[in-house]
């Protein structure tokens, strides 16, 4: 065996903001510990910046450079955190193809040029490693694609954005009504100004096809993803969540389905029993059924500098070992070909909650929509309140399209006032 | 870049029981998925066992041979599953010398004979792997020994022993007296006709000590673990912890303490909040508190044998993955040097449950105990009931000598009746 390299490795950060800041503090605080870790010195070389005149705290100024290539072609690992398409793409091409490994947390490059980026880490025999651009800190990146390695992973159900985990929580435990909620998250600094990218589900359809590429061995496009945000739940679909013993979170999910796949990310209806009803605030979970481990979760901090920092300095030490004593990473594994369903393919449970008129027959009515569409009703709860009748549905599996035949007959049905909301149900 | 080998990688495993059975029908299983993961095929080249002529069920019995030591010299990776020390540590120390890689469930090996092992694979240069060791199907040692490899773990609680925590969650959910929740155990299967290794904390003990190694980045043995078990927890104990709105967990503790480490198996009081309290069941959970990454939580089944042979697969993917590709995994970090406090020195919070007599002037007398020995009182709860008198009294952190001075001196104090019970809380 030979011994680990002393020779220093040449260290990268790229866009030293909320995560790059922090990295770069704890590899100074930490140095010692790394190098024992590594087996090698880590020496930072180097902070890309647009703006080298603009003073980075914490970071000495003769660090700063605006010369991307010229820094990423001395370092041995290239830590990307700039976020964004261009330059991150470019940049990082360049380091791989200049024998370089990579780490990034760049969640939405991954999703819409990982095959890209993928091929050029092999081409160049160098690592590629991304544990921080799905849900932070938390390990759920090496643990599917390493420790399941020799598993079949069958569903994955995630909360992996945790601004619209703390919006439902505080819609759960508070009453609060949405907007509410958001405008809440963003004086907290959890939702961004304009909240989009998380509310609607872009930040979790990312990861979602990230998860399930590496869940199933095969390429999951972004566009593969179907995709509902959280905008249109109301204090009253929490309320009527809670009175059935249920919690509406927002679900990444990726199963398999009879030799396909099916990626979604929308809010779904939880039972309050289910480990992933009991994560609250910010916090992210993944839970993940396997065919030999059964039910496994892994829970933490989704976002944050610091907590982010963790995991990318944990990829860090992986290629940094790999530099110092040989060998690398697994590489992308994408051997398998399974079709990727289509939202109306889908099976799942649904609770469909209508408003009525308060008059007999109106049941028997409505579940002849349902039957006529092949839908078959588990439970009904009737709701009567204020002089208003209300029904809650909840179904057996059904087929997403059946289901949408079902509520638009119910929307022009006679017994029917409203379709008040329609809802999946997962995890039980 | 080479392109991975195709020679085939040829397994042993030794000991075909619970877990080893699991391993060699996933092996035949998933041979075509394991081939693509790996970058060659497995191939089972044989099975030790004791007694050939034993048919063993789903195993070709030309592939059965009691060579233990002829077998592991044709193999590149031996699974060791036979548990105990010997044979297991001579032939795990004979597959390392012959340059084998090596995956073992085998924690009681570990705990005693861990550094003689690792050295070995180090002299070697090959893989020493562990997952299934600690929380069956868990991922918890590579998450811990990578993931967290850039960051500094500050504390671990782990729910590691699925049985204690099976008769834990029985007695708190349907108020089960301790004997009839291990009778329940036992009928079940989830506990041996002799418990005490789960139930006296022997087996977290051992898992204890490896997380805390893995942690800290030094070894920790298995006599530097304090053990406490949880046959001396009553249904009354359980009780008065719901009605402080906690639950009772056997809990496996390595925490750094003032630049040394602690490491322990006791029962806790553990706040109803704490993602910890939901574990119910057989399941297993690990709690870690790193510098950076903040909280997370890894769950799932800690023991039965498909769940434990998913991770020993999950080892042995990437044990193989080496040998295809070249390269070695991380080897044992142990460049730490911390002391390890003593149970005396160690500092937490207490309850203690007494039985007072029912006048007035009890409670400043008892409060006068806590006082002489320094240890600051944070609540009290005062309960009245069918003409006896309790004192459920919570302290602030205090060390553990300190507060054995307070109960010795409490025990015989005219203003106590006795010492019901004393129990330490954790994860607040």
């Amino acid at each position: 065996m030979s011994e680990p390299s002393k020779r220093p490795i040449a260290v990268a950060v790229l866009g030293p903001g909320t995560v790059g800041s922090q990295v770069v503090r704890l590899l100074a605080e930490h140095s010692e510990d790394l190098a024992a870790r590594v087996g090698a010195p880590l020496e930072l070389v180097g902070v890309y910046v647009r703006d080298v005149s603009a003073p980075r705290q914490g970071i000495d100024s003769s660090l700063l450079t605006s010369d991307g290539h010229g820094l990423v072609a001395r370092a041995d690992v290239v830590i990307e955190l700039m976020g964004g398409i261009s330059p991150a793409r470019e940049l990082i091409l360049a380091a791989l193809a200049g024998g370089a490994s990579v780490v990034t947390a760049n969640k939405a490059l991954l999703a819409a040029h990982g095959p890209e980026l993928f091929e050029a880490a092999d081409a160049a025999g160098a690592d590629l490693y991304f544990e921080a651009a799905v849900a932070g800190a938390i390990p759920i990146v090496r643990p599917v694609r390493e420790s399941l390695a020799g598993d079949q992973v069958e569903r994955i159900l995630g909360i992996v954005n945790g601004t619209t985990n703390y919006v439902l929580d505080e819609m759960t435990q508070r009453g609060l009504d949405y907007d509410v909620a958001v405008k809440q998250a963003q004086d907290l600094g959890y939702a961004e100004a304009d909240p989009t990218a998380d509310v609607e589900g872009f930040d979790a359809a990312a990861k979602a096809a990230i998860l399930a590429s590496l869940a199933f061995h095969q390429r999951v496009a972004l566009a593969d993803v179907h995709r509902e945000g959280i905008s249109a739940i109301t204090a009253a679909d929490v309320a009527a969540a809670r009175d059935s013993g249920q919690v509406i979170k927002l679900l990444a999910i990726a199963e398999r389905a009879d030799g396909a796949v099916a990626v979604r990310v929308h809010p779904a209806l939880v039972p309050a029993s289910h480990p992933l009803a009991g994560v609250h605030g910010a916090y992210n979970a993944i839970f993940v059924e396997a065919a030999a481990a059964g039910q496994l979760m892994f829970y933490g901090q989704g976002a944050g500098g610091v907590p982010t920092a963790s995991a990318v300095l944990g990829d860090v030490v992986s290629v940094a070992r790999h530099r110092a004593s040989g060998g690398r990473g697994p590489r992308e594994s994408k051997y398998a070909d399974n079709a990727v369903l289509p939202i109306d393919d889908v099976f799942t449970r649904y609770s469909v909650r209508l408003d009525v008129p308060d008059r007999p027959g109106v049941l028997s009515r409505v579940a002849e929509v349902f039957a006529a569409h092949g839908v078959s009703i588990e439970t009904v709860r009737q709701i009567a309140d204020r002089g208003t009748a209300g029904l809650v549905i909840s179904t057996h599996r059904a087929a997403e399209r059946d289901l949408a035949a079902t509520v638009a007959d119910l929307r022009v049905a006679d017994a029917v006032d409203s379709v008040v909301s329609v809802l999946r149900i997962e995890g039980d």
